[in-house]
């Protein structure tokens, strides 16, 4: 027995390359890892699956940078910096080998862009769908993270970028709406995390938008035993967005998959939030209220809008 | 809008009690984790999927217990201490919730063997079968870890334990054998990682044999560059493997999950390890050999005994 079997072949062509130092060229059972002095580790885990995430004819390019970027975006909205990853993956047996090369090639592109490596993990097969599990490690200075825990009534309800797109653009990759330059599928398959935006100093609360924007906001009021006002008018829209029509508003609310982040922030640091970014708009939607934990949004006429669910619940 | 949705109903109600300190009851995006001074972090991942890792029968709390366990194996072969986990499930929508508490109990119950806790995660549907990916953390002093490079010809090959029966166990589950008392069942759902045996003072490289023996000493070998020869008849089996009659032997050596340490140790320290535990028997099984990273492996007569595998590769 002399032959690297076929399971530790694959690894050692498409993940092996990838590997952090601290991983020993995947070679071993274990990554090593001391923090730099000071600063806390950021741990966090999202799992994707074909099917529910991702559509299986998404380039397996994007499908990576996507499972890299919803994780990142958990520690954008902490303020902490990204430092590597551990990543599972089963896939059916009859995965083309050039499915792994592309999806290293996704991995090793956003590598590069974000100064991360791979630390460790598996790679099993799987009679079902193709199923991705990314833990990320990020670090920050101790004491300096932003929680969800923070908001207070008259706080500022901030968001980062425009909110909706993700969700019209899995719409428009599902035949259900037009996309003409293809800006609203890009934001659905390759999300932007926020690194480097979300301080301690200015920002009181902080998580990012993940499962639709209604219902993240109340993970925010019950974190901080608040209620919510938002006005749907305020709401950043992209252009795109708002040529789709009323009748997308409520899916752009409730549609998940933005990765944008949304902040408390006490009023007297708003001057300083609104200016805090050169590279994507930050923008007021609302106010934290006091009362129970609830999220109520607001149309132009200052009428309750009427959302049949808040986001996405997978059970 | 505010009830909890489903989801995060199903985590508050069957995971937050598992939550580490670090994890914030889980009411958070991440965890945050300091490492004790003078301690290095050590990180592995693996994933399991039903059908493939584990039988739809098999019970969810002893599920929950071999997926923590074979990733607190991957501590015990690097001379780590464990200190908690990332978890990620994706689960058929129409999982009952029974599975859910099940697997949570046993999750707690080797929590508190284990002196560990959860430290976060993601909780998502599949239309596949269970997908279970976990991500270990640990601890070990700073540059004492075991790797896997270290052997050297003329190293004795020791193992912990006994090998071969969750190989057995596996096939007594699928009816192909007889378990009258259940117990290589038991080792195939149940490993016992050999947490605190492996010390970098007598054991120069180390994996725990997780897919099958001959394939894991293969590691070693192409980590050591050096070849390895081990006598069938110097491997422990248990007696209920020994009872499985001598065609059930190759699969003993190749089968897989038996989550016992594979150690190289130099001549001058076997008489200190053969000593070290008094829980677990330790078995000299051959020794390296200078020569290509082949594995050889001799039968009573001397002769070399055929394999047609040396272990389990899921490509």
């Amino acid at each position: 027995m002399s032959d690297l079997p076929g399971e530790f072949a694959l690894i050692a062509r498409h993940f092996r390359p990838l590997a952090a130092p601290e991983a020993l060229g995947l070679g071993d059972d274990a990554a090593f890892l001391a923090p730099p002095p000071g600063r806390e580790l950021v741990l966090s885990a999202d799992a994707m699956v074909e099917g529910v995430h991702f559509l299986p004819a998404d380039p397996p390019d994007l499908v990576a940078r996507k499972l890299l970027r919803v994780n990142l975006s958990d520690l954008a909205a902490k303020g902490a910096a990204p430092l590597g990853y551990l990543l599972t993956v089963a896939a059916p047996r009859a995965t083309p080998d050039g499915w792994f090369a592309a999806f290293a090639t996704g991995l090793a592109a956003d590598q590069a862009r974000y100064r991360i490596g791979l630390y460790g993990g598996d790679t099993t097969s799987t009679p079902g769908p193709i199923t991705l599990s990314l833990t990320i490690l990020g670090t920050i200075e101790a004491g300096k993270a932003v929680h969800r825990t923070g908001a207070r009534a008259g706080y500022g309800i901030w968001v980062s970028g425009t909110i909706g797109d993700a969700a019209l653009g899995l719409a428009a990759l599902q035949g259900r709406l037009d996309d003409p330059d293809g800006t609203l599928a890009a934001r659905y398959r390759l999300p932007e995390p926020r690194l480097g935006l979300v301080r301690a100093d200015l920002v009181a609360a902080c998580l990012d938008v993940s499962d639709g924007l209604v219902q993240d906001l109340g993970h925010l009021c019950r974190a901080g035993l608040v209620g919510a006002e938002i006005e749907a008018a305020l709401v950043p829209r992209s252009p795109a967005a708002r040529a789709a029509g009323p009748a997308w508003l409520a899916t752009c609310l409730t549609g998940g998959d933005d990765y944008e982040v949304l902040m408390a922030v006490a009023p007297e640091h708003e001057p300083a939030l609104a200016g805090a970014s050169t590279t994507v708009p930050l923008t007021r939607i609302g106010r934290f209220v006091a009362g129970p934990a609830t999220v109520r949004v607001r149309d132009e006429t200052g009428a309750a809008m009427p959302l049949d669910h808040g986001g996405w619940s997978h059970f």
